[in-house]
């Protein structure tokens, strides 16, 4: 065996990339891009605030596109290829018939959002979580703990509600219902199963096994009693093997037909694989758009406001804690766009930088705490431990001195406080966190950033310096499959990523922390609790 | 009697006017800067934060060219001119000798901060009203209720406090202080008198005589107990005549020797006179650098939080009661330098408009709260209500999609919400307002401001066309001290400006605002006890 192929379906594009299946090298990638489906249909009907959509078609298009081009930009012979995964945004619904053709290609359904891939960030089904949350706490049942006590809008379960709710035939007319990563498995394999990753971190099946009951489904809606059914299926963790490349699809990409074919995972969890986490303690911090945290545990407690837990869940063998924070990235962004000033840009031009990195620069350049601002992070509402999306971002500590680059600042430190809210959530539970990967695209831009990050967290990091770690690790978990190794942990152990920038908190600036830190959580609870 | 002059010392400079006494007219004006010394004395030695001086040579030197500038652009003969009345800003300390000479003005004194005149906004006193503060609520002292239970550090008492801690032998040296128009009434008539303005709303002598004990002031610092000797002096109220011009002044300022001088008042109080308010009920309302409440009634009681409360502080013969916003215009022009992008100061040169309107008419062209954003207007502090120059400003309900217009405007609404707050507060114990006369620079220049604090306030505004109402208040308080009227209500009556614009509230927005306000009022109650 030679090659592997792993695939990354991000938010507007997918990214595959070549791995010399016996050194890890990574042999050259493509990008294909598609579109998200926000404002209007591809049929032109107008869609519902928060509603973002993805067509399926575009996503089986890309997917022949960047195989091909993979192959052709890493120079190899597409026979040596012995196995190929793909992960995927998640949750990202895709509601199908029988055969696992998604209904929105069905020309009677072609004109109905809710028959389309409802992606991770459309939030159109917000009351139907409420609702299940609120039964959930009623009824005292047990799943609550695998979503921290508050099902997200994001999960499979609350989409299938609306769906039921808003026209009750489609909804009849799903067979299965899938996260996209488990769909495009059974379109290169032909057949049907689920992914531990999806179903134990966001559809509360803890175990592997156990789903909400039929009877809890029916206190909530008797036509929902039935739901479970479009859940079925056999439930593979990381780096397991699917199935087999059918002749149909190697043909189409262009691969040896019957090569392996990896269960895989949501994009944010697989880089756990390229970054080789696999003992307890390990964890994975994201700073990008948005914050993640993972991390695996030998140690099983159950943790309020989280995202997802569950054993198996992340790497097999572990119990996995999954938070996540909505607004990092995208919060700087915004603030650039709209709250600095015309000199500040034409500096950043003089010098040559990026206005992030001119504010960075600024910001940093004074000591902890001088500008008394505290903010909290809550631009794009609120996912982990204080869990609901229509809360709203604050600064404290506003004064006639307060500066661009002191906003800027804040924001970030808000980021870090919130990164470390998430953290000591874990570790006052007993989930010891011992040593932190990161990546993401901000934390390799700005060490800055990354280094306040480290200051406010009291840890050092190590930043991966993978270019596309979530497709690496489905190059890796296709080479376990492919039966190269094992066990995915030795395939982690013979192709992760040992390349690593380490950076050490400064422990006098995190003990000024501290006081920043305290107000930070004074003002999250305040505002959890006043709207 | 043909004329009087009014003289106004603002925080950058002096504005004189010259005031036809039979009509009301007012015939040319003159201007003159003088320095406000923040970061070193004139003689280099650099000043502590927040130090704010003003040297008396200076002031005197712009007293003698606007009042022969104003008549000059008056074109009158000065031989007419009958009366003169100066007000300036205040709490401004003028420490002086038996001679009425400011102890800077000694070469002994000449580089010591402490001697030269302490502006208003000099808060390097902050420990010394705190101290006071402290110990008048312990010995529960009724002179409390005169400064709403929070003795600021804009007062004598605070200045001279710090001046025996910092400097005992000059603090032994100063035979009398007072405030910079009493001082100015001494320079003009070689007689030493208060001022029940001054008195009365900054020196917690509410009844016009009895100030707080010797004994309570040996019970702060042994050393204090002779405090109030330097704070001597029989008490005039507005529009009484404080003497006449001296010979040496009269030819200073080419005017007849022997004319009146009244007894003026605060910059910030002197346009009630021009604005003719006297009647139980009558507010002036200042929206300017900062924001003023002014209201006169015949209803007494004490009012928690309020900067200062006499009789006859204010209009003769009523309870005066002074509330004060420490940022406004502040807020707004801070918001302006430092947080509007580059490209809306494109769009507005295009339009040809400031940015200050172009972010008022986007901001203000939405419904009432669809940007979600609440703010508190403490940007400087608190001087109202919940008082502490110490607290900073709030922006909650931040979102992805904020944006500029959306946070100029609620600091907007945050400036009038903290005006409704300063209302309520006497409206909720009995002290009724009833007609509201607005002035200063901004409410003139921005009418969608205006409109949106006569919604949140549900009252009808009238806003004042004078163009400088504390230099004519000035000089109807002179006419009525030269015997041109029997009384200064008679002489209101007769040369008070009768031109408003009247702004009519909606008041299905105000309505709509209640919300807002609501929010508003938990954020400053959670904010003013969690720093």
């Amino acid at each position: 065996m030679k090659y592997t192929i792993g695939i990354d379906y991000g938010t507007l594009s997918c990214r595959a990339l070549v791995m010399n299946a016996e050194t890890g090298e990574t042999l050259g990638g493509s990008e294909c891009g598609y579109t998200v489906y926000d404002k209007a249909l591809p049929t032109g009907e107008k869609l519902p605030d928060r509603a973002a959509l993805a067509d399926p078609a575009e996503y089986l298009q890309a997917l022949e596109k960047v195989v091909h081009e993979a192959i052709a930009n890493a120079h190899i012979d597409p026979k040596d290829v012995a196995g190929i995964a793909v992960d995927t945004t998640s949750m990202s619904l895709v509601s199908c018939d029988q055969n696992g053709t998604p209904l929105c290609m069905q020309e009677k359904w072609k004109r109905e959002p809710l028959a389309y891939i409802r992606m991770w960030k459309s939030y159109t089904a917000t009351k139907a979580a409420e609702d299940i949350g609120r039964m959930a706490k009623e009824k005292r049942t047990s799943f609550l703990a695998a979503c921290g006590g508050n099902p997200s809008s994001e999960g499979a379960y609350p989409k299938l509600l609306e769906t039921l709710r808003k026209n009750p035939e489609l909804y009849n007319e799903i067979d299965v219902a899938l996260d996209l990563h488990e769909w495009l498995a059974w379109v290169l394999t032909g057949k049907m199963q689920r992914s531990m990753n999806t179903m134990g971190m966001k559809n509360y099946c803890a175990d592997g096994k156990t789903l909400p009951s039929g009877d809890f489904w029916r206190s909530i809606d008797e036509r929902f009693e039935n739901v479970n059914d479009k859940l079925r299926g056999d439930v593979l963790s990381w780096g397991e093997r699917a199935g087999e490349l059918t002749e149909e699809m190697a043909d189409k990409l262009g691969l040896p037909a019957g090569i392996a074919v990896a269960s895989c995972a949501l994009d944010g969890h697989a880089p756990m694989m390229a970054l080789g986490l696999k003992e307890s303690g390990d964890a994975m911090m994201t700073i990008g758009t948005s914050g993640v945290l993972c991390v695996i545990s030998d140690h099983h407690e159950a943790i309020d406001g989280i995202c997802g837990q569950s054993f198996s869940g992340l790497v097999p063998g572990f119990y996995g804690y999954d938070f996540a924070q909505s607004g990092v990235g995208d919060m700087f962004g915004w603030f650039v766009d709209n709250c600095v000033p015309g000199k500040y840009e034409r500096m950043a031009a003089e010098k040559g930088i990026s206005v992030h990195q001119l504010l960075s620069e600024m910001g940093f350049a004074k000591p902890v705490g001088e500008s008394g601002l505290v903010a909290v992070d809550w631009w794009n509402g609120s996912r982990s431990i204080v869990v609901d999306q229509t809360l709203t971002g604050v600064i404290t500590g506003m004064k006639l001195s307060t500066k661009p680059e002191d906003i800027y600042r804040a924001l970030v430190e808000a980021a870090a406080f919130g990164m470390r809210a998430m953290r000591d959530a874990l570790e006052d539970k007993g989930v010891k966190v011992n040593r932190i990967c990161v990546c993401g695209g901000i934390a390799a831009k700005n060490p800055l950033l990354l280094q306040c990050y480290a200051d406010i967290l009291g840890s050092e990091l190590r930043l991966s310096t993978l270019p596309n770690s979530a497709a690496a690790g489905a190059a890796i978990a296709a080479a376990a499959a492919a039966g190269a190794y094992p066990t995915l942990p030795d395939a982690m152990d013979a192709l992760s990523s040992r390349e690593f920038k380490r950076v050490t908190p400064d422990m006098q600036r995190h003990a000024q922390y501290e006081a920043l830190y305290e107000k930070y959580k004074k003002l999250r609870k305040f505002f959890g609790e006043n709207k």
